[in-house]
């Protein structure tokens, strides 16, 4: 295990480590290498969806994740992400292991999201106690100049919600908190929910929902933090808009219900990266659900959009109205905060 | 003063602090917004130029540098910087003014560099002990359809370097190590680097030496980590050649000159953002350095490009030919890593 200096890698370890693992399409007209500031690209619209996203929250499968939560950024906006840059700070005494196992998680989820890697930077730096990856993404409308946006909701619209709550959420858990769940959960539950990992990426769910046509689809937005409720929040936040939803209509697998009972959490607030929130015309809900199905996507509908934004209405189990007057805060924040508390204590 | 608390900014924060304050331009067809995970930008060309890097190094003016270290690795492209995306993570216990004095830093950036915030994230995260900015830019060539790369200069073309060796260097140490320089070195001097501040940006550079003819210009290269040599070293690298310059060439500014003999640095390797290194025709250097001139800005020829790659070659102040076999380490980090072995000890 070799250690990396502390500032920018040193030539070798850069090539060997990073850009000659670099794969391009002919979009790429100067791919990044030693030497050059930037790279330049050939764009085949003339809109582009950029995002921007660090992973700090997940300790494993960071670099993967770091080109998914930024692919899903570009994707909700019904656009193809293909330009992806990262920057990586890894923490001093980090090793070259260190930075491939980032690597190989990048150029993962570049494969399975169809982008490259144009450019970044890479260093040691004395600031940060963990690797931090920062990832910027550069995607191009999938029907040429038309996009989404989640301020596009309308009242009346349905409330669509595929996947599960707290999908990501719930591999977060199974990973940073394996120890204490082991005590808590059967061994084959949290198999099991290692396997979310294929469902973290939205780009199915919004290709198999633009079969039903883009005029259909008014607002999309993805769940991060904050959870499904969260992204339901925000898209009504964005649309001027209420919404009432019902909890008893969210999609929640059973692992994320069995995980999520164990830590006492509340699903609908759990990041949920991979599950896409859309409204979608009233009139072609069933057609929608059904071209999710044909892709392999379970979804429903959830509730609808209203006009009144002071409304924000969730009706629980027992038929209460429970009104939200801000995005939750992030049950997985919560709890690293309790445990943190613990720690100091 | 006011905490922010862990995690993403709550609304009413971002809002306040971030969103409320951008200012964009007709390009920017989805501004960012609570609620919208990308934004949509119109481009004028076929060709984009991006770039990202972090401001890990310089403690105070984070903002403001980060927007114009990622400006200058388009502008040497021969692109105008257009679009900014910045990541800004904030240590546990950061306050809203920490996030407002980054903020005013990366608005009063774009203002001078003429590019509009499009993007981005903010979250108070543990792993960070200090605040990180990452920044990432797009931009569109100055010349419709061109661009200039660090690999493109041939043997015999002559190496332009503007404003003097360690400009960048000069300011964060007169900023960073103020107590120990204040010892040493005149106060007058010292006021004098803070003005340094208005050398960072090469656009100025950039614009003055296009009036050349593009084709005239064979490479560019920003010289920041590793100093003036290390561009050079960079563009060689980048272009497959090698190189003689001359140490008593190098323009170096008088105050770099004292700050660096006060701390055993040499200018040539330390960080000097705003520095252009540019390869040109020979034919073309005294318009080169006239238009140069003409702008305001100081620039001398301190070598050749060479065809032998082997041979990079810094023929010393006694003549004396020093081969170099890789880009020097930045002066900045081995200081820093002395004066933390220190502290250790």
């Amino acid at each position: 295990m070799r250690h990396l200096p502390l500032g920018k890698l040193p030539y070798e370890i850069l090539n060997a480590r990073v850009l000659s693992r670099i794969v391009i399409d002919n979009s790429v007209l100067l791919p990044p290498k030693i030497g050059e500031d930037g790279a330049a690209l050939k764009t085949s619209d003339e809109i582009l969806i950029v995002a921007s996203d660090p992973i700090t929250g997940a300790t494993e499968k960071a670099g993967w994740l770091s080109v998914h939560v930024n692919a899903n950024d570009i994707a909700v906006h019904a656009a193809r992400p293909k330009w992806f840059l990262a920057t990586i700070l890894l923490p001093r005494g980090a090793s070259e292991e260190d930075l491939d196992k980032i690597m190989d998680g990048i150029l993962m989820g570049l494969r399975e999201v169809k982008a490259c890697l144009v450019g970044g930077h890479t260093e040691t730096a004395t600031k940060v106690s963990e690797p931090i990856i920062v990832g910027t993404m550069i995607g191009e409308p999938i029907i040429k100049g038309r996009f989404i946006t989640s301020g596009g909701a309308k009242p009346g619209d349905a409330i669509l919600v595929t996947k599960g709550a707290g999908i990501e959420g719930s591999l977060i858990l199974a990973t940073d908190f394996k120890e204490i769940l082991a005590k808590k959960v059967d061994h084959k539950i949290l198999r099991k929910v290692l396997e979310f990992e294929k469902l973290i990426s939205i780009i199915p769910d919004v290709s198999a929902l633009l079969s039903i046509g883009i005029d259909n689809i008014s607002a999309m937005h993805d769940a991060t933090e904050g959870g499904v409720l969260g992204a339901i929040f925000e898209l009504a936040e964005a649309s001027q808009c209420g919404f009432i939803v019902y909890e008893d209509l969210f999609p929640i697998r059973p692992e994320t219900k069995e995980i999520c009972e164990a830590l006492g959490i509340n699903p609908l607030k759990l990041i949920s990266s991979g599950t896409l929130v859309a409204t979608v015309n009233k009139d072609v809900t069933e057609e929608a659900i059904r071209s999710l199905k044909k892709a392999g996507i379970e979804s429903a509908i959830v509730g609808e959009i209203i006009e009144d934004r002071n409304k924000r209405i969730l009706v629980d189990r027992r038929g209460n109205e429970n009104q939200l007057y801000k995005p939750p805060i992030d049950e997985l924040w919560l709890l690293y905060e309790k445990l943190s508390i613990a720690f100091e204590r």
